[in-house]
């Protein structure tokens, strides 16, 4: 190990957040509470953001009501597993997160007007939400709970339902909780430093 | 603070990745190895992708020629920054991720034939490439570095100069080092949890 670079944080977080966290596909039966979520989201909300946009919307999905109608846009890989999680969240993107910029960059309030245009904004919003999305999954990590994240869902009938109005487009669901009775797949492979990593 | 659910999560931990990390603006005069790059990948890379895409990539600029390039593509405010870090890596999505997909999804290698089409491809790897970005930035701080991301530049004109076969789409770049002189900016207010958390 001697060539190795010592990482700064420690060996226990390390494991907590990346190396023995694992997404989680059962969970406990045991609530996951609004206390949870907001000393996520107030650690999470500090991870940077292009012209701290902050565009990422979180919707608890609580009721019996809200919980059946989005469970019918999932594909049926992911149904069951959803319906015993004791919380599901959607994660969506504020396509005009720019309303807020005046407040978010203050010392530039105008910067607003550089988004203007909704097929620049778009995918502006898009991007960064989907790295808060990332923070929002290790934020769950750091709070001793497991992420299950999904994907394979009806993207268009979560926004119908949920967001009629348009001003959010759905990037991910994600599952919250302790883990269950054989949570976890097999880890998969990953890809190695040089398949990732090239220097020019 | 006795109604706060106190997460898993040192308070060392909290600090080094979310609250006192920031994004730097200069840096010190010291480089930062290949080893250290290394190191971060190797933790980061456990974070969970849809369907372990993995599909990030990341060229780190260290020629004078390539940099010189880099810099012709970032905006003003970025340029002399970017001049004057020690490392600065071009984060990029594989839109052809699917072809790794029979190592990375070995118990389905089928899976790589639901990403045939392009159009619903390239999204899917922006995505996914994009929480990796995020994963990346808090890497970096977890190596006791400081991140530099930045949004700042002509997307168009760095793809067509460092992945001219199309296959790469950037998304950000970003500088990598120890802080320099007055590294910081003010920080920026950041959204109450109120206005990002629903409950339905």
């Amino acid at each position: 190990m001697s060539d190795e670079y010592a990482l700064a944080l420690s060996g226990d977080a390390q494991d907590l957040l990346f190396r023995t966290a694992r997404t989680a596909n059962s969970f406990a039966d045991k609530p996951v509470t609004d206390e949870q979520i907001r000393a996520i989201y107030e650690l999470v909300k500090w991870a940077p953001t292009s012209m701290n946009q902050q565009p990422l919307r979180i919707v608890l999905v609580r009721s019996p009501e809200a919980r059946e109608k989005l469970i019918t846009h999932l594909y049926d890989f992911n149904k069951q597993k959803t319906s015993a999680a004791p919380l599901t969240a959607i994660l969506a993107a504020d396509v005009n997160f720019h309303e807020e910029l005046p407040r978010l960059f203050p010392h530039n309030p105008a910067i607003k007007d550089v988004f203007g245009d909704e097929t620049m904004r778009v995918p502006v919003a898009r991007f960064n939400a989907a790295l808060q999305v990332g923070y929002f999954i290790l934020g769950i990590r750091a709070a001793g709970l497991a992420a299950g994240p999904m994907s394979g869902f009806d993207q268009a009938g979560v926004n119908a339902d949920f967001f009629p109005d348009g001003e959010h487009q759905v990037l991910a669901i994600v599952n919250i909780g302790e883990p269950g009775e054989n949570p976890w797949f097999d880890r998969l492979p990953r890809l190695d430093y040089e398949d990732v990593v090239t220097t020019v």
